[in-house]
């Protein structure tokens, strides 16, 4: 959703370079032409919020958008849906190339590229412009989350798809391009080397002490607040200030295991979440993630894999520290942040 | 240089959590009351940039600073300095901390905390508010690196010390506070995750092929520039959008190692990038990043090991995608990239 301007017909593709040791997304369509490529001022997106025959998310305005996965409700003759999963126009990886992806060879350079083949879709969240997720009840953003796992069980069936990220990005300055309320789900055929720092991590703590890491968070100061299924913290090594996890209190490798009275749950810490967010923080950019495990988990990683989501308003920027050593520096301590969080007065529900 | 106000006397840590698997550096004495970290548009550092009354980087201002701890000439008594090294006034990590750090616990929760110790140090660059680096004769950058040289070498004496960042954000939206030219040197007890990262790349390369993987780097179409001992180039997997790396030709594992004549030769190249990347890119913010190996590197590493110099130009934010998977998505091919700096006319000198 970055860009406006279509780069000839070049192919995505995912280079891995030993040097940074990671992959890079190589996707062209999404770039003016690389001359265009100035600096300027990140503007709002959608300047005219309110217009809603300028936005291709509103409802009545389907014709302007990539074709659609799904709706809810299903038929396709409601005009009345209340959420659609459609494929992003501007997809960073393509549907369209053969799989599974071939190995090619870098050009006369110590490196691998394979194809840019995945899937990249939007789920818009609301049919009305100005209804923002956490204006919705609990059962409607659950119903989002069902949407969510919906499409993802139905990409899992792809075989070369390692692993497939759902995140959202709220306000200009956290990535959107659009101010009608989305997410969107970028499955991969790489598993991304935050993940496996990740898995790594949490196998590592499980070798040393039987358990699993996320199992284990019980610490009364990080703690903001807790649902039936789930609790909310800042985590005790927060990379961002006033970063937040949403954890399942029962083991769970993977996101798509929850049904939907725990989803409806979810809904409603992460509504409470994001409003004490707005309120404590002045109504910031930010950003979730679902931090779930590679499609394929084995029996042996399945007891140290515990999926959550993951909450980082966007409140600084990164510098030059960051970018060179991927170390971050946090002024706010995670338990002055939680101590923060927990003193808004707000009920879980509306 | 992040901050004006002093939160308490909180000493600054470093925490690691096995789920994200890295250190995060908790530093309150950068930070404003919790409270208070609400969301703003970042502003202009120094906004009367030719007030130099009012920085306290200017000549005639030194006595606002934090403490010196060398300059050129080296003579204390004469006024008239070409750079100076000062501790940060807010710094990241604490020189006055205990060293060798110990291990505490982490709050009933799995994860690891040492103390905060580190340096955190500024070169001013220029006595003058309004020379940016660019400005400078490649002889004046080249003595820039050789601060950063003897700062270095000064650190590296400290045992617990195993990792010096040195780093330049230029401009607010790169993480500048202060618009006055100056880069950092940022020492730390641990090595930081991208760094371990790359040397794990570089290793398994070298273990593949018996070769370091930046002395093969000789690929025409991502070549920009050449000196005497150094080439530029845009990385074949490209994190960001026109990232350049200046790569020495000769194999060297550690930045320290380089005499002042190469350090004039690297200032003449990095000097014609800044300026090609102003003129082609409408003069964004930007980072550079010195990529050295950690101080104490086994004979067995050194011959995969080749520092270099990244610079980043800031033209796109991250959104959630980019901050869950470590995975970023580059619109402008590498290849694309070198061919738009190549075709910049300018000469290597003034």
């Amino acid at each position: 959703m970055a860009s406006q301007h279509q780069n000839g017909g070049r192919s995505p593709e995912l280079r891995h370079d030993p040097v940074t040791n990671r992959w890079v997304i190589f996707s062209p369509v999404r770039a003016k032409r690389p001359t265009d490529f100035k600096s300027k001022n990140p503007q709002n997106p959608n300047p005219n919020p309110n217009n809603n025959s300028l936005c291709p998310f509103c409802i009545g305005n389907e014709h302007e958008c990539a074709p659609e996965i799904f709706r809810v409700p299903p038929d396709l003759n409601d005009p009345n849906w209340k959420l659609r999963v459609i494929e992003n126009l501007y997809p960073a990886l393509s549907r369209n190339l053969e799989c599974p992806c071939e190995e090619k060879q870098g050009m006369e350079f110590p490196g691998r590229v394979i194809g840019g083949f995945g899937f990249h879709d939007v789920v818009i969240e609301n049919p009305i412009h100005s209804v923002q997720l956490s204006d919705m009840e609990p059962r409607e953003i659950g119903e989002v989350f069902l949407a969510h796992k919906k499409r993802i069980q139905q990409i899992m069936s792809v075989q070369s798809i390692k692993y497939v990220q759902v995140f959202k990005n709220h306000g200009a300055s956290a990535g959107a391009s659009m101010s009608h309320s989305h997410s969107q789900i970028l499955a991969l055929p790489v598993i991304p080397s935050s993940v496996s720092a990740r898995l790594e991590g949490m196998k590592e703590h499980f070798e040393k002490t039987g358990k699993c890491s996320l199992c284990e968070v019980r610490a009364k100061e990080l703690l903001i607040d807790e649902s039936s299924h789930f609790i909310s913290i800042v985590p005790f090594a927060a990379t961002f200030p006033f970063e937040i996890w949403i954890i399942p209190r029962v083991h769970s490798s993977h996101f798509h295991e929850l049904d939907f009275e725990k989803m409806v749950d979810l809904g409603g810490l992460l509504k409470l979440m994001l409003r004490k967010i707005s309120l404590q923080l002045n109504n910031p950019p930010f950003n979730f993630m679902i931090q779930t495990s590679p499609v394929q988990v084995k029996e042996s990683e399945s007891c140290y894999t515990h999926w959550f989501l993951q909450i980082v308003p966007q409140l600084s920027g990164v510098g030059g520290f960051e970018i060179g050593t991927g170390c971050y520096i946090n002024p706010v301590l995670p338990e002055d942040a939680a101590k923060v969080m927990r003193e808004v007065n707000l009920p879980m529900q509306d």
